[in-house]
């Protein structure tokens, strides 16, 4: 059962790490239950999304916007049908050139292989501060 | 191992939710490495820590400025000696009577017991929003 968790973890980050979003979509369970936690007016990609339709197209709007420079993950920690990932990335932002970089914290459960549940937080406060290349007044 | 691990989660979370600071302080290793990933201008208690007796200042400052009104674990995930945690929590803003609420992912590894790496994500810019009581304008 850990195995299993595992190798869909590892197959799943290794191919969004590589672009193969037809392998990505292999390992999306079709009513899969997703949310990246960060605003929608920065970022139109995050938000809830139900079903892997809606997620494919939330990740080819990241891919719209951001070329992926980097994405390691650092913590994985696998138990039973769940997964947490904690990972390290980069991302150019296509409009200006800018590079990006977070921390990453995943929360995965699968069945039968396929990810049902997906929940993704960063510090969004720092992410927007650098997507919109400035900071942000707080006062 | 994995029960070890999930019995100091346990009782991590447990005291923490009490506001037993003692048996957290107990719980926490003497030259633990923390972060809470956040904006420091407006959750001071927020940033790197290290070592027990910073981190318990941290968290002293969070009880200054915020009451707890709700810590509920959702998801552990536990593996030897790390894990990942979820919740969903609220406090009461102090000096406004406002609640402010949201979901914590946390990853957390143990030696001997003791808590010695922690790092903390929520979406700070909704948390930021939600504690300043006003949007911010990004446009």
């Amino acid at each position: 059962m850990d195995l299993t968790t595992r190798d869909s973890v590892t197959e799943l980050y290794d191919a969004y790490a590589r672009r193969d979003f037809d392998r990505v979509a292999d390992i999306i369970d079709e009513d899969v239950d997703w949310i990246i936690y960060g605003p929608v007016q920065v970022f139109p990609f995050a938000g809830q999304r139900r079903g892997r339709k809606a997620v494919l197209e939330a990740l080819a709007g990241i891919a719209k916007d951001y070329v992926l420079e980097r994405y390691e993950t650092r913590i994985v920690v696998v138990e039973e049908d769940r997964a947490a990932v904690m990972s390290d990335v980069a991302f150019q932002q296509r409009s200006t050139g800018r590079t990006v970089s977070t921390q990453l914290a995943n929360f995965l459960r699968f069945r039968n292989g396929k990810l049902v549940e997906f929940r993704e937080f960063a510090n969004s406060f720092d992410l927007v501060e650098q997507a919109l290349g400035r900071w942000i007044e707080v006062g």
